[in-house]
């Protein structure tokens, strides 16, 4: 089959790589329908995450199960199902606790000897505990697939920074991030019933969206100037909830800048810088909790579920460009230029 | 009167300061009967947080009421009353919401301009919102008004690294210090239901008093060791609930070593280096949350204080030393050189 590999930094190629084949009883092998780039591929492709030459890459797909096996009760042949963007085997303590992040025999798609999303063909380790079944018709549903596709990471990491910035109804939240995950993060907390949401964000394509998915305020500037601003939308407090989804010191540094005393950032930017702009004096002074990290989606995918399938909440604007799997390195360079928000794969 | 003042780094006396009087209609002016010397006021000692020449020093103390100003409504001369260690007006928003430390005409004790709790009165800004009522009879019950000076700082500032550290019935906790707010959060945890307190210390007196709290297990280890000793008695994982009650660069990496997967710490140790012992990429991986800060003590006096009079939980033997007023210079020496866990001052 045809995968995408990153051999080097900005190196990114699509090419013929081994058929996955069922190699233990609980794999599935399943064909990809749909896939994307995420906002964390690229720090694997400016090489600020290491990877060994040759690594598969892409963690976020969903599609038809080819072949089941003998040991997988939940899935057949010809099952539509979405991935979250680890596996998780679904019966150990962390995986009854819902933390299938921190499955001791889950793993991420395209580590070393797994495929990874963005190719023709996955082979899922334990199926049982880490697919999820989608309704048959959604497969003709080429809207539909689209918005689904975004439970495999951005709007289930967006819902968990919600969730640890402590969003309830009529919180009043601030989200640091206008990607995918940031705009998502707009949605998961308009969802929880915040009253006012607050999307920090310059590109008004992006914002734009943070409209759509239910922000009340933009706020366009950056640093000191963006803390200044959200504090007086807010008569001179900070947010209750924030949001933190970048993972740069500044981007960290804002979020505890507009953190009202007593309130929480729940923060899914994968750290890259992200600690140094903790000051824990402050947050010490200010009783600002921090609450995140990788989000364990397969966990939340049942409750967005039936959202995103009665329309209730629709992901899919996040995704501004469609690309088949030949272009996936035109893709990187889309996103790694910011000329697209997040490069949508139909392979 | 005579109060104690820091001068310089090992600089305290006890010396003669102006009496003071009622200067704002909510003042209350208060004879202290019992003071301490707290495990913080060691920064300001050591030089590690600047003062001024000639500020006051001391922040937990209880005692009668002398006078009251014509704007307070609670309290009357004679009255017994507890100091939470900041002064808050009890009317603002922060206040309504229980996080009297935020309080915009909130202070502390000792600070350029205020009285100290080392020595022997204290004028009470805004004495409705800040101080509680004690019944009159602890007056004459030395064991016990001991135990309720704890409600001054020790015990409510334990409580809260408890209740950050999301600690419930069943939960298995670790507690990082073993000072006074260490021994206190194990009092705490142990109080909020908490079925296992594993106790880090390596003085025996203090683990002692670690296991009379509540703690069942004491790990003398420190750094990695301690780490590794925490996980083994836990079956390799780490403690759902974590107090991280000391401040320093290493406390804290011992706290996120011993945290279990998806658990929390709870800090409330002033920080000195701890920002630094915060690794945010394994706090991220393994979902460490961190919340605390400096305790809004007097939100819980009302709910610690029925305990403390009951005599279901009895801080008293955090103080393990009790002078006069005009030792309070030996007692510093003997905090800082370990001899004394805890001073107590009888003015």
């Amino acid at each position: 089959m045809r995968a995408t590999v990153i051999h080097a930094p900005h190196d990114i190629r699509v090419q013929e790589v081994p058929d996955p084949v069922i190699q233990q009883p609980t794999d599935v092998v399943l064909r990809v329908l749909r896939a994307c780039i995420c906002g964390s591929d690229l720090w694997a492709y400016r090489g600020e995450s290491a990877r060994q030459p040759g690594q598969r890459i892409g963690h976020e797909f969903l599609g038809i199960v080819e072949e089941a096996g003998s040991g997988v009760n939940g899935f057949a042949a010809g099952d539509l199902v979405v991935a979250p963007f680890v596996w998780s085997d679904g019966s150990c303590a962390y995986c009854a606790e819902g933390l299938t992040t921190s499955c001791p025999q889950g793993g991420f798609w395209g580590s070393v000897g797994s495929d990874g999303g963005q190719g023709e063909a996955v082979r899922v380790p334990f199926a049982d505990g880490t697919l999820v079944k989608l309704p048959a018709a959604a497969a003709s549903d080429d809207h539909l697939l689209t918005a689904l596709l975004a439970l495999s990471d951005v709007l289930g990491t967006g819902h968990h920074a919600a969730v640890g910035a402590g969003v309830e109804p009529g919180s009043t939240v601030a989200v640091v991030g206008d990607g995918a995950v940031g705009l998502c993060g707009v949605m998961a907390a308009k969802r929880l019933g915040a009253e006012r949401i607050i999307a920090l964000g310059r590109h008004q394509a992006r914002t734009d969206i943070a409209r759509t998915f239910g922000a009340t305020d933009v706020v366009a500037e950056r640093g000191d100037a963006a803390v200044a601003a959200v504090r007086e939308l807010l008569g001179g407090d900070g947010a209750h909830a924030v949001i933190e989804a970048v993972g740069t010191e500044q981007s960290m540094r804002t979020a505890v800048g507009i953190t009202r005393d007593g309130g929480s950032i729940g923060y899914v930017g994968v750290p890259h810088g992200s600690g140094t702009g903790l000051d824990l004096g402050v947050m010490f002074d200010r009783n600002i909790a921090l609450r995140g990290g990788v989000a364990p989606v397969r966990t939340y995918i049942p409750e967005l579920l039936p959202d995103v399938l009665s329309g209730t909440i629709d992901p899919s604007p996040v995704f501004d460009l469609a690309i088949g799997l030949d272009e996936v390195p035109a893709g990187y360079k889309a996103m790694d230029e910011r000329t697209a928000l997040k490069v949508l794969i139909k392979p």
